[in-house]
C-alpha cells in the first residue's frame, strides 16, 4: 500500500512550525507509525512531494525520515522508496500489583526530621566536596564517612572498630542482601522477629529457619548444631517485637556457638539509640568482633528515606561484602554520605538523637499511661527504647481487631501470629512514632480496648 | 585470681570525672578488660571497696559493673563475686584488598556538576515534602520522579513509557542486578563492549557469553538461536567502546530475534544525551516495548555520585524487577529523587545538558585536532556523542604505553584487548571529559603519539 503526500499530512499534528521543523516531522511520523496510522508495509510519498505538500524543505524531509529509518521504523528499499517497518504490538496484560510500601511500626516522625539543618549540610557538602569525590564513589564508602561512623560507634554503643572495618550501605536491609552475595545461605532469624527480615532473606535464595525467643532473648541453645548454619541474626539491645535485652548469658553463649560452629551473628542495632530509661547495652560485636557483623541505620534517628547506614564486619568476610557491595549498586551516593559525617563529627547527629529520644519518650510516656487507663489487663513489653510497644498474648482475634482499628487511625502496628514461641503468641507491635499528644496515644489505647472486647 | 581495688584502680584512666562517673567507670572496666589487663577468670574487688578507693557511691559501681554484666565482658557469680568473662581473641589475618574505584573514561568533569542548583532543589524538596514521604519509598520509585521521567524520556529518546512503566534504580549498574535477581541468568554482552559489565554479571552468578560488535553495531545474527538467552545487552545510541550507532535493520533484526528467541534487549542508553553533531537516534525500547528493557542514569549528565537511574521494563517483567529492588534496597533515597523530579519538570535538567555538552564538545573537537595534528595517522571513532573517543588498532603494546601515559596525565582511558572480533582490536578508549583546555589536548593526543612511537 501506498500512501500519498496528501493523506499523510492528514496524519501530522497541527500547523507546520516556524522553526524545529525537523524534529516536528520526525515527531509525527512517529506517531503515526506507533499508532497504526501508518501500517507495516505501507510505502511513504517521495520526499519531494511531501516537502511540497507540507511547504518545507526537502532536506527536512530526507533529514526526518532518515532519522526513522535509523531507529527502525522505516526501512528505505532501494527502488521502490521508503516503507513503514515497525511492527505494532499488543500490550500485554496488566503488571501484577506492585509491593506495598513496607509497614513500619519503626517508622519515625516524619516531622521531627531536620530539614533544614539536612540542606545546610547539603550545601555544605557541595560547597567544598572536590570534583573527583563526585565520580563513582569508593564502593565501601566515603573515607570521611567511614571514620565518622567508627568513631560515634565506638563511643555510643561501645562497638570494636576501626575506620577500615565499616562498610557503608543503604540501611540494613541491604546488610542482608551483601551477607546472602557473600555467600552466607543458612540463616537463622529470631521468632517472634521482623516478618520482613525472613521474607528478604528467602526471596535472596537463603535458607532461613527461625530461632526461638524468650524473655531474655534469642535462644541459640535451641539451634542446631554441626556447622549447619553460615548466620543468626539477632535484635540483641532492644528485640523487634518484643523489646526485651539479650541476657549476658546469652550472649556469651551466641558467641561461643558462632565461634564453633562457624557462623556469623548478624546483630541488627536498629534502635538502640533511642532508649529511653538508662544507657543502652553496648553491642555483642565488642565481644566478638571475629564473628559477629554489626548493622546499623539512621532509619529510625532521622528517617528511612535517606537509605542509609552501615555494617562492621570481620575481617575474614569485609573484601566480599566490598565485592558484593559494588556488584549491587557500585556504591552509595556520596553528598548524603559526605551530609552525614558532617552530622557526626560535628556533633550534630548527637544533638538530635537527644531532641528526638526525649519527643519519643514523651509519646511512649503518653501511650503507657493510656493503655494503663483504657486497657489495664494488657501486658506490654519493650517499652525501654525504639519507636515500638509490643502487646503480648492478645489472642488473634483480636490482634486483628486492633491492627484494623490502629490502621483507621493511621497508626502503624503488625500482628505477631503465636506459635511454638517461648512467649505468648499473637501479639501486637504498635508504634508510637505518630502519636503526637495524649489525645492521640488515647485514641490508640482506645482501640485497643475496644478491640479485646 | 582475684584483683584487689587498688590494683584495679591503677587500670581506670585518669581522675575520677565530677559527673558522668557511672559512663567513666563502665568504660575504664571495659577497656580493661579487652585490652587484657584484667584476663578471663579474674575476680573483681567488691563494690563497698572499689568505691571506697575510688571516691564514688557505691550505687555507681553497682551500675557500671551491672551494665558490663549485661554486655557479657563480666559475669556475677553467686558468693563468689563478680568475675570477667570475655575471652580476648587474636584477630584473623588482614582483609584482603578492596575494590578499587571504577576506572571510567566516561565519567563526567566533576567541576560541571550544578552544585548551588542540586543543593537549592534539596533545600525545596525538604521545605515542601511530606513527612510521609520520609518513610520507607516506594520500592519502584517515588511518583513525582516516574512521572517526570516518562516524560523526558517521551520527548527526548522517543520512548514508548508511562509513569507506570518506569523503576527507578542507583544506575545502570543496579539494572543488572535487579534482572538477574528477577530470574534472567543467560546474558549475552557486546564485544567489545564495557569490561564492567560483563565481570558485574558473572559476579552476579550469570552465564555471560559475548556478541560481536561491527561498525553497525551488536550482530546479533552470531548468537546462538533457540532460546539459549535471557538478556542481550546493547549500547544502541553510541556502541560502548567504539561509539558506532546500531544500525536500522540491526535494530529490527535484534528486536525479531527477541521476539523469536523469547530473550529481553537491554538497551543501555548510557550517554545519548550527550550528542553533539546531530539529533540522538530514538531509543530500541520504542520500537518493541514488549522485549526491551531501557536503562538509563544521570552519572554523564550529573554524577555518578548520585547514583541515581532509571529502567523502563516490559510488563511482564515489571512485578519482579520492583520486587527485586524492593529486596535489594527498599527502594533509592527520596530526597534525592524529589530533586531530580524538579530539576526535570522545571526544564533545568535540559539547561544543564544543554551546557555541558557545548562544554564537552569544545573538548572533543580541542582532542580531535589535537590527535589529527600529533598523531595524524590513528584512527579515531565514536566522537559524536558521549565522554570518550575511541582509538582503534594502535595494536597492544602502543595501547598499553598510551593508557600508562595518560593515567600519569590524570586522563582516563581503557585498553580494549583485541580478539576474534569485526573491528581492529587493541584499541584505547580516551576519556575527553577532564580535558579542560587545548594544552591539556595537546598533551593527551602527544602521549598518544608517544605511544606509538
Amino acid at each position: 500500500m501506498r500512501i500519498d503526500a496528501e493523506a499523510l499530512a492528514v496524519h501530522l499534528a497541527g500547523p507546520v512550525p516556524p522553526s524545529g521543523r525537523t524534529a516536528w516531522l520526525r515527531a509525527g511520523l512517529r506517531r503515526a507509525v506507533v499508532d497504526g496510522a501508518l501500517p507495516p508495509g505501507t510505502t511513504l510519498p517521495g520526499a519531494r512531494a511531501l516537502a511540497a505538500r507540507l511547504g518545507v524543505a526537502r532536506g527536512t524531509v530526507v533529514e526526518a525520515v532518515q532519522q526513522l529509518v535509523d531507529e527502525g521504523y522505516l526501512t528505505a528499499r532501494p527502488r521502490s522508496g521508503v516503507v513503514v517497518s515497525w511492527q505494532p504490538l499488543a500490550r500485554g496484560p496488566a503488571p501484577a500489583a506492585p509491593v506495598p510500601r513496607v509497614p513500619s511500626p519503626g517508622q519515625p516522625d516524619g516531622a521531627l526530621y531536620p530539614r533544614a539543618a539536612w540542606a545546610r549540610l547539603v550545601r555544605g557538602v557541595l560547597a567544598r566536596v572536590p570534583g573527583d569525590d563526585l565520580g563513582y564513589p569508593p564502593p565501601a564508602g566515603h573515607p570521611e564517612l567511614r571514620a565518622a561512623l567508627a568513631d560515634h560507634l565506638r563511643r555510643t554503643r561501645g562497638a570494636d572498630v576501626d575506620p577500615d572495618d565499616v562498610v557503608v550501605v543503604a540501611g540494613v536491609a541491604q546488610v542482608g542482601a551483601l551477607l546472602v552475595a557473600a555467600g552466607l545461605r543458612r540463616w537463622a532469624v529470631e521468632r517472634p522477629g521482623s516478618p520482613g527480615q525472613g521474607a528478604q532473606l528467602r526471596r535472596l535464595g537463603a535458607h532461613v529457619v527461625e530461632a526461638p525467643v524468650d524473655d531474655r532473648g534469642l535462644v541459640a541453645a535451641a539451634l542446631d548444631d554441626g556447622g549447619a548454619l553460615d548466620a543468626v541474626v539477632v535484635t540483641a539491645a532492644h528485640q523487634y517485637p518484643t523489646g526485651c535485652v539479650l541476657a549476658p548469658e546469652r550472649r556469651q553463649d551466641l558467641v561461643r556457638r558462632a565461634r564453633a560452629g562457624g557462623f556469623v551473628v548478624v546483630e541488627d542495632d536498629y534502635d538502640a539509640e533511642l532508649r529511653y530509661d538508662r544507657d543502652p547495652v553496648g553491642v555483642v560485636q565488642a565481644l566478638a568482633p571475629d564473628v559477629v557483623v554489626l548493622a546499623g541505620s539512621v532509619s529510625k534517628t532521622l528517617a528511612p528515606a535517606l537509605r542509609l547506614g552501615w555494617m562492621v564486619a570481620p575481617p575474614r568476610l569485609r573484601a566480599a561484602v566490598v565485592a558484593a557491595k559494588h556488584t549491587a549498586d557500585l556504591g552509595s551516593p556520596v553528598v548524603d554520605q559526605l551530609a552525614l559525617a558532617g552530622m557526626l563529627t560535628s556533633g550534630a547527629y548527637l544533638r538530635h538523637v537527644r531532641r528526638v529520644r526525649s519527643a519519643y519518650r514523651a509519646r511512649r510516656d503518653a501511650l503507657l499511661e493510656a493503655l494503663a487507663r483504657r486497657a489495664p489487663g494488657v501486658t506490654v513489653t519493650g517499652v525501654s527504647a525504639g519507636l515500638h510497644v509490643y502487646l503480648a498474648g492478645l489472642g488473634a482475634p483480636a490482634a486483628r481487631r486492633a491492627h484494623a482499628a490502629l490502621e483507621r487511625l493511621g497508626v502503624a502496628a503488625q500482628v505477631v501470629p503465636g506459635g511454638p514461641v517461648h512467649l505468648p503468641g499473637d501479639g501486637l507491635v504498635l508504634g508510637f512514632a505518630s502519636l503526637r499528644d495524649a489525645a492521640a496515644a488515647d485514641a490508640a489505647a482506645r482501640a485497643v480496648a475496644d478491640a479485646l472486647g
